[in-house]
C-alpha cells in the first residue's frame, strides 16, 4: 500500500480528505445526499473508480451510509463526533448516557467480558502490593517502577519480537497520557497521519500538541498505525504491508508509531510480528495497553522508545510525574511474572473465539440463510449482512440504531449496501445468554 | 502585593529574570560569583535594595547561595533543574537514586509517614471496590465517577468554602494530566506566571503547550498560584493578599489557576478560605490532590472549572479518556463519605504538628541555643539556622549537601546568610525516633 500501489492510493485518499472535510465542517449537513458517483468524478476530474474507492473508504469511517439503490448519504458524523468516538476504540461508558439509561443489551460495546477476567486472582495480587508500605509512601517513579518495566521487557521479547531494555520503557496511564509525553519530544515534526483507522482520541492530543492531523499516508512527519486494528470490524495489516510501511517510513525520514492495539486477539494465526521488531531503524515508537487485556477501568499503558527518542526523554523525564496507580504496577508486574498475563491472553482467544463463532451461528439461525456472517481476523466483531426488505431509499440507518435502542439495544450504524444491510457487532461485554434475545431484537429493528 | 505593593514588587521581579535568565542558560555557571550588590545596581540602573531583594528571590529559589562576608554564588541549579524540581513539590522518588543507594535518614523526602496512612483501612476499601465486577467492566467516565466527584464536591463545599456542581469537577491522575486538559482550553492565552513557588512540573506542561512561561506576576494571561505553599517553606498567602489577588486578575482579565497544594496543613490557624471561594467572577480554576493526604503512589487530582471553561471542556471531553484509576475513584469515594478523609486530615495536622515540634526541640538540644528555629505555618517543614563555625567564604553548601549524603542523610541545600548556616528540614516522612541521629549526622556534616 505504501509503495506499490502508491499513485492510486493517494488519489483516492484525495477525494477522501475533499468530502471529509466538507463532511466535518458541515457544509454537507447530516441526511444530505453525496453527489452521484458521475456527477462526482466530472467535478474533481477523478475516475468513477477512484471516487468509488473514496466512497467505500467514507462508508467505512462512517462518515457516509449506502442507501439501496438510492445513492450515498451523509451521517450525523459531524454532530456525534464531539461525542464519541468513530472508530469505536476506547469508547467511553459514558456515551451510552446519550440515549438515557443503559441498555439491555449492547453490541457496541468497548467493555470486557465479566467471564475474561478472574477479580479473585487480581484481588490477592492488588492486596499483595498494598502490604509493600514503604514503596507506597513516596512517588511512582517517573518513568514507571522498575520490575514492572523489567517484566514488561520480558513480555514483548518473548510475544511482540521486540529486544528492548527496560531503560526504554515509559509506563503512564493510558495511551494518551504517553502520546503527552511524546508529542513532546517530536516538537521538530509537524504532521501526523493516521493511515490505518482514525483513532480520535490519539488526534485530539495531538492536535492540542499543534500538530497537523490528516487521515492520509502521505507527507506526513508522522505515522500512527494500529496494525491489529486496521479498521472497525479488525483487520490485521499482513508482514508484506508492515515491511512496504517500514521501508516508506524510511525513505522519508517518518516516525512510525505502533499502537499495538489488540495484536492479542489473534485467532486464526500467530501474532503478527510488531513492526517495532521488524524495523531495522531507530524510527519506530511501540505502544502496548491493557484495557482490553485486562480491565480498561485500570489504567496502565506503556511504551517502547528508540534510542533517538530515548535521549531526548531522558532531559526532562523528572518534570514529569508518573501517572499509572504504584500499586496497580507493582500487582502487574507480579502477575506477569507469574505467567498470568500469558494465560489471560489465551483464555481470552478461546472465549472470545467461541463467542464469534456462537454469535454468527445464531445470527445465521436467526436471519436464515440468506445473511451474509464474517468472524473479524482479530478483536471481538462479527459483521452481520441481512437483506433489505424494504425497497430502495426507505432503509434509515439512524432510525434503525434509533428503534434498536428503544427496544433496549445498542448499536453500531448500519451499512446499506448492495441490497443488503451490514452490522457491525461487539461481541465483547454481551453475555452469550444474551445472544439470541439480541438478535431478535436486532431482526425487529432491522425489519 | 499584587496591586499595592506592584511598583517596586516589579521592579525587583525584572531582576529576578534577568539573573535566572542568566544562569538557566549557564551565561553565569555553577560556582560563579554573582555581581556585588553595587555593581549589579550600577549596570541595571536599579536601586541596591531592589537588586537586594532579587537576589533574596533568587537564593530563596535555589539560583544562588549566600557564602557570609564573601556574596552570592551561583547553585549547580541549570545543570541539575532537569533532573530535580526547585521547590521541592511533587519530587520523584527516582531522584534519590542521584546520590546512588537510597539514604538512611531523609529530610529532603516528598513522601509521607508511614504512621499518617492506615492501610488496613485502605485495603478494606480497595477490596470492596474491586468487588464491584460488573462497574470496572468498562472505561471509566471520562469526567470522573459520578459518585466520586459527588463525594468530592460536598467535601470542597464543607472544607475549602466552595460551592460547585460534582458537574464541574474533573478528575485525573495527578496535577500535570488535568492541565494537558486545561492548556487547550486555555489557548487564547499565551504566558502564564508562577508568582508564588516555582513549581517545574507544572511549568514543563504549559511549556510543552507552547504557553509563554514567566516567573513574575505581571502581564501574564494565566497565574498559577499555590496560596498555601508560597515558598519552599510553606507560607500561606493571607485573605488580604489573596483578594488583592482577585483584584488584579478581575482587572486584567487573568484567569487564576488555585493549586491548594497542602491546604489542609495548617495548623495554627483555621484554612485560610480559597480563591475560588472568595472570587465572584468566574476566573478561578480550583486543583486539589491527594498526594500528601493519603499516599502519593495514589495518582488522583481534581480540578473545579468555572462556568466559561466548563462549556469548553465539554465540547470535547469524549475525546479524552479517563486515567484515574476507576477502583481507586470508587474506593476514595466511599472513603470519603465514611468520613475518613476527614479523620485523615485531623490526624495528619495533629501528626505533623507534633513532629514539627519534636524535630525544632531536639535541633536546639543538638545545635545548642545559638541556634534558630522556625516551624512553617503550613505543610511539614521546619528551619534550623546555626551560627557558621567557620570563617567568611570557606562554606560551600553543596559540600555539606555532599557530606551529609556521604554519612547517609539527605537533605536540601542549605542558605548560608549573615553568619547563619540555614537549613529547611522536611519531617515528613522520616520517623521521629531518627530525628536525633540524622541531626547529629546533620551538625557534623555543617562543621
Amino acid at each position: 500500500m505504501y509503495r506499490s500501489e502508491q499513485g492510486s492510493r493517494y488519489l483516492y485518499m484525495e477525494v477522501y480528505e475533499h468530502y471529509r472535510g466538507l463532511i466535518l465542517s458541515e457544509v454537507l449537513k447530516s441526511g444530505d445526499r453525496m453527489p452521484s458517483l458521475r456527477k462526482a468524478s466530472a467535478e474533481l476530474s477523478r475516475s468513477r473508480t477512484t471516487v468509488e474507492s473514496a466512497y467505500f473508504q467514507l462508508a467505512a469511517d462512517g462518515y457516509i451510509v449506502a442507501r439501496s439503490r438510492s445513492g450515498y448519504y451523509v451521517t450525523d458524523i459531524a454532530s456525534a463526533r464531539k461525542s464519541k468516538d468513530v472508530s469505536g476504540r476506547e469508547m467511553p461508558h459514558g456515551r451510552e448516557n446519550a440515549h438515557g439509561s443503559k441498555p439491555r443489551y449492547d453490541f457496541a460495546s468497548s467493555g470486557v467480558d465479566r467471564e475474561s477476567f478472574r477479580f479473585d486472582l487480581w484481588q490477592r495480587y492488588i492486596k499483595s502490593a498494598l502490604r509493600q508500605d514503604e514503596r507506597l509512601l513516596s512517588y511512582g517513579e517517573p518513568q514507571g517502577e522498575a520490575d514492572f518495566r523489567e517484566a514488561l521487557s520480558a513480555y514483548v521479547r518473548d510475544r511482540r519480537n521486540i529486544l528492548c531494555s527496560p531503560d526504554q520503557i515509559v509506563v503512564g496511564a493510558g495511551v494518551q497520557t504517553l502520546l503527552h509525553l511524546l508529542c513532546p519530544l517530536l516538537k521538530e515534526r509537524h504532521t501526523v497521519s493516521f493511515p490505518t483507522s482514525s483513532f480520535v482520541h490519539g488526534a485530539a492530543v495531538f492536535c492540542d500538541h499543534g500538530f497537523d492531523v490528516h487521515y492520509r499516508d502521505k507527507d506526513a512527519d508522522i505515522i500512527y498505525v494500529s496494525p491489529a486494528h486496521m479498521n472497525r470490524l479488525g483487520d490485521i495489516m499482513p508482514v508484506k504491508r508492515r515491511m512496504e510501511l517500514i521501508r516508506y517510513a524510511s525513505s522519508t525520514g517518518s516516525v512510525i508509531i505502533e499502537d499495538d492495539y489488540e495484536n492479542e486477539f489473534v485467532y486464526l494465526q500467530k501474532p503478527t510480528p510488531s513492526l517495532y521488531g521488524l524495523s531495522r531503524e531507530d524510527n519506530v515508537v511501540y505502544i502496548g495497553s491493557f484495557s482490553r487485556l485486562l480491565l480498561p477501568s485500570i489504567r496502565i499503558s506503556f511504551m517502547i522508545l528508540p534510542f533517538p527518542l530515548l535521549e531526548e526523554y531522558q532531559k526532562t523525564a523528572a518534570n514529569y510525574n508518573q501517572t499509572a496507580s504504584k500499586a496497580e504496577q507493582i500487582a502487574l508486574a507480579q502477575f506477569i511474572r507469574d505467567g498470568h498475563l500469558t494465560a489471560q491472553i489465551r483464555r481470552l482467544r478461546r472465549l472470545y473465539a467461541a463467542k464469534q463463532q456462537h454469535l454468527s451461528e445464531t445470527a445465521v439461525q436467526i436471519f436464515g440463510s440468506g445473511c451474509r456472517v464474517r468472524n473479524a481476523p482479530s478483536g471481538t466483531m462479527v459483521t452481520v449482512s441481512v437483506p433489505c426488505k424494504k425497497g430502495s431509499g426507505e432503509i434509515v440507518p439512524e432510525d434503525i440504531v434509533k428503534r434498536a435502542i428503544d427496544a433496549g439495544l445498542r448499536i453500531l450504524p448500519p451499512e446499506c449496501l448492495d441490497g443488503m444491510l451490514k452490522f457491525t457487532l461487539s461481541c465483547s461485554s454481551i453475555p452469550e445468554e444474551d445472544f439470541m434475545p439480541a438478535l431478535l431484537l436486532l431482526k425487529e429493528a432491522s425489519e
